[in-house]
């Protein structure tokens, strides 16, 4: 079986030399012919606009020459693109993108459909609920209860997680509120236990109820009165409606008492955009708590239960806690089933439950591996046996099938799914909580759209209006061609791990001359972190400033136009890295004071991401795990002195 | 030169019957043979990793044949999508895209440049700064001054505005608050006139400085005190780092007064997503104040001003106002001269100011019929001249020029810009409020990036992260082959309100046998809107329902998989059209108060958006005005009775 899903592999990709340019240019001629006799054969009675005189004019032979010169220079300025295709990047997480990537897009492009609707986008929305069950199921969903849709990247999904989180949260308040004013009586489950009713609770509590709980609730409070009525009492307690500035108000009012403000939890290592979220939400930056990371750069659940608590103590609620799977910087993937060990004792224990969502833009996709052809899950050992490495290790498949217990998932078809820009993902465990962000409560539903009609207005319940059908053709279609167990993304996502460890293991036996390569522990997926150091030793900014002059050395600015190998480079800083850093410092002999009095210099590590399959074998090609080590080492040799 | 202009349109488009086949066949295959050989040149000592041989193999080709037949199947499916590259498709905002956007965006995305930053689309960052500088200069900004993006499409351009606008305004009470804990002594412009010290104004004031006056004041408050000092001391005082909560609380003690909530105002007629977005931004729907709009469903400035007198009486902060140029139902252009001239009086009479942002999403790129090929604005009478019509008004231009005096405007390149999804754009009058809502703030900027790496790291200000480059050079190549003056997208823009008024005036002078049209207001663009009635009268229930009848079997759905011409509709409420709809209720004889009986079933309207530039003339193939009035025909005649 390997040998055919390696072949198969081959196909995947129009490949580093273009080997497969006959293939892609076939589809993409049939897709556009195909698109062109549609439109001859629409109404073919209706007669030309453009006539063949038409195209010998001087008018429109000028706008020709216009468009063909101008596009010969666009296509001259894209040779000085970056050559995400080859080996010889080993920068961010980019890539080339799947065949069927691409030419779906194309293919769908040519109609531009545009999934708001299904009014404007009949076959591509479709597409798009189907892509969106695929993934739910991918990461343990029941796609029947489960609810997702395709966005314009990772902020925006991470977003519409905290807007639905936030949403939720207040659902026990609101709820609450619209059946006091309604004079009905509702229980709620409580996370400790039993069930009260909801009107009797005081604001903490309500604050405290589960998610499935409050969805109960508020399901409950639909079938008590008639929806108009129920739709205005709720809009009178809803945060969303009466907006943070009277809410405040409102609810020291009715409860009187101010609870402190809410916080969102993220492991520190977590994306930035989660700044700008918080931000926007207007929840504040300052309520944004940073967790702690261990020494593989994952979320310390410890230090969750130890934050919890303090939360429970100081009674300050806790709106959300943002899980990684697959950090941005190094792969990391959180031991996301210890977080919900920990969020089960928080229940139990303190009576607190919160909204737990995986951010999983760039690792999401490595669930494909935990699932075989048959569609049961793969033990850890299952899939070693495929690997033929001791990756992944039990916990990290416990991690990953763990992902099935959040309230949301977001994860990018654009990173892993190596698919083209833009293709983000949005998945809600429970369908039901997408109603309350929706700005046409379905209730008002005009009474000649059929609920299957309904269900194909994405528009009402995503925080975005018109976006590209295509992007669901084009996940859809490498969907199809790499499924989303062993035989596709699972076998594609393992090479990379291979890959990413053939790397890490020649860095780190790699003979330097004066320099040798720190590799930082293995990673979690396929990001390998490293930092080349004198053996002669050296100063912490001497370190930065080799480290720096490689990364300028083999990334292409300015100075190097064409390097032969292309890296990245992050920085550690304190806070951030304080969990993580410890033992890296130690090895290079560097105390942690001398780190932390860098401030945002931090210790600069250099990248490589491998999202190159091709890397796990030495294959017919150039070795690219030697061909760097030897491009590293002469860049290290240069590095001492100012870069040209 | 009408000529010239004529022919080249007809080289801007595939054509409704694909004419253009062989133009844009040429330009594909170019492009991607193109890249197919950057390829083959970069390091062609790198050998192959996929080999002929490879393709020999069973694996490779069952992949390939999967991914064919899947391709197969998703064209196959297309087919039932919506030819809105037909002229016999009168629906919504949606027609065939330029050439030059399709072959931009395929080129591009061979590459998939990133345009979070210049290190992942080192050539794509610059063309979106390129556009976003063209874009400027059309809507009359100084391109040095202002700043703009492009985004996933309005939804999210509109949020940056408000997001930003709120920043804005509570920029006064930052920097008032960080001068006042850092010791130092700023002065600021107050609206009505004259300087204050900063520290020393009431909250209103603050709330009350002009966006040029907050931004000067930040500005010089950074003079005044090393950065990192300056920095904490803002983020002490900012909303976006303190967050609603605490927000309030910090400013009741220290102004000792609780202001009303802050209000946005916008058109009644705005898009639904503003609702939306004030929820998600925590603003909350109760704050979003919606204007009346007139008869001509433009926003009314006497109304607007008599809002303005209310909230300053009752001293209730104005976060923002929202004008539209381009109403996504009508293409209704407010009259934005005479908004702000209301602004000014504002500012003059009542002492207050706040952020005007033109929601221009839609009729943003008919800016481009204000300008002449030598770069200078044309005159009404001018552009007549041009379009021989009696469009548009003196009026419109006034509306049209006064967007150079918003705050910001957002404007979708996918909607009359004629690129493919995705593709809106974000524009900044005063490019300093970018700062506001950055993340990583440029003082901390390591000091190796220079302004102009800085410039490209786009990620920093914006909402989104990872975004297509395909998008940028897509709406790059189509500016440079459609100038955005008279000679390109004016004249486009201009042939399209010419086909729009053809189609009024024949449905307006229409003989449908039992049956007459009821044309509503000439359109401030292209959107056309019409009720059809039966002579003999008909209640308000009777016309709902036979123009109901007659979309449905004007649109393509199951009942009517092929409709011979499709239209969409949108329905009159109350109170949103109060405003508009007094003289149309009139002619058909219904009473006000059975109309605002009908609540969200409303007045039913047919409405035509024509984006199609061969309207304008019949034209040497089939004449879509008189084919579609006769389809009109038959469907009303269909319309009485139940629909097959």
């Amino acid at each position: 079986m390997t040998d055919l899903r390696d072949n198969a592999l081959r196909s995947w990709f129009l490949g580093p030399r273009a080997e497969n340019a006959g293939l892609l240019e076939g589809l993409v001629v049939e897709a556009l012919r195909d698109h062109v006799f549609w439109r001859r054969n629409f109404h073919p009675e209706d007669g030309f606009a453009i006539r063949e005189l038409d195209k010998r004019s001087e008018g429109y032979e000028d706008a020709v020459a216009t468009l063909t010169q101008e596009l010969l220079g666009l296509l001259a300025a894209l040779k000085r693109d970056v050559p995400f295709f080859s080996g010889r990047y080993k920068g961010h997480m980019l890539f080339e993108q799947t065949i069927a990537g691409q030419i779906g897009y194309f293919a769908a492009m040519l109609y531009n459909p545009n999934n708001i609707s299904a009014e404007a986008a009949p076959v591509t929305t479709r597409l798009e609920l189907e892509v969106a069950a695929q993934l739910s199921r991918m990461v343990g969903y029941d796609p029947d209860h489960a609810w997702g849709h395709l966005t314009s990247g990772g902020t925006v999904a991470n977003f519409e997680a905290l807007w639905i989180a936030r949403n939720v949260n207040y659902l026990g308040v609101a709820a609450a509120g619209a059946a006091e004013s309604l004079g009905v009586g509702l229980e709620v489950a409580l996370p400790g236990g039993g069930r009260a009713p909801a009107t009797s609770l005081p604001l903490w509590e309500l604050l405290n109820v589960e998610n499935v709980a409050a969805l109960d609730l508020w399901h409950a409070l639909w079938q008590c009165a008639p929806k108009e009525d129920v739709r205005r009492a709720l809009a009178a307690h809803s945060l969303s409606d009466v907006g943070y500035q009277d809410y405040g108000l409102m609810l020291e009012k009715r409860y009187g008492e101010a609870l402190p403000a809410a916080v969102v939890l993220v492991a520190s290592t977590a994306h930035y955009s989660w700044e700008k979220i918080v931000r926007a939400l207007g929840i504040g930056a300052n309520r944004l708590v940073h967790l702690p990371v261990d020494s593989r750069f994952r979320l310390d659940p410890d230090a969750l239960w130890d934050q919890l608590r303090q939360f429970a103590a100081s009674r300050t609620p806790v709106l959300a806690c943002v899980s990684v799977c697959g950090t941005t910087e190094e792969s990391a993937v959180d031991r996301l089933d210890r977080v919900i060990e920990v969020r089960e004792r928080a229940r139990r224990e303190l009576g607190i439950a919160f909204h737990l969502h995986s951010d999983a833009c760039y690792g999401g996709y490595s669930a494909a591996v935990t699932w075989g052809a048959d569609g049961q899950r793969r033990s850890g050992a299952q899939i070693r046996r495929s690997t033929g490495i001791a990756w992944p290790s039990d916990d990290w498949v416990d991690a990953v099938v763990a992902l099935e217990d959040c309230d949301s998932v977001s994860l990018d078809p654009h990173k892993l799914g190596y698919v083209p820009y833009p293709a983000g993902a949005f998945l809600l465990r429970d369908r039901r909580a997408r109603d309350l962000v929706a700005v046409n409560p379905p209730y008002l539903t005009p009474a000649t759209a059929s609920a299957a009609d309904d269900e194909l207005f994405l528009g009402r319940y995503i925080f975005e209006g018109s976006k590209p059908g295509a992007s669901a053709a084009s996940v859809w279609l490498s969907h199809k061609v790499l499924p989303l167990d062993e035989r596709g993304y699972g076998y594609l996502i393992e090479r990379t791990a291979i890959g990413a460890r053939r790397l890490r293991d020649g860095l780190a036996a790699a003979d330097l001359g004066r320099f040798e390569v720190l590799v930082l522990p293995e990673p979690d997926i396929n990001i390998v972190c490293y930092i080349v150091c004198p053996r002669s030793g050296a100063s912490l900014t001497e370190l930065n400033e080799l480290n720096e002059g490689i990364y300028r050395r083999m990334s292409l600015n300015s100075e190097t136009p064409a390097p032969e190998y292309i890296i990245t480079r992050t920085r550690f800083q304190s806070p951030t890295y304080d969990g993580a850093v410890g033992s890296i410092l130690e090895r290079l002999g560097i105390p942690v004071e001398e780190w932390r009095a860098a401030g945002s210099q931090g210790l600069v590590v250099l990248r490589s991401t491998v999202m190159d399959p091709f890397l796990a074998t030495p294959g017919p090609g150039s070795d690219h795990v030697t061909g760097f080590i030897e491009a590293l080492a002469r860049a290290a040799g240069h590095g001492g002195s100012q870069a040209q």
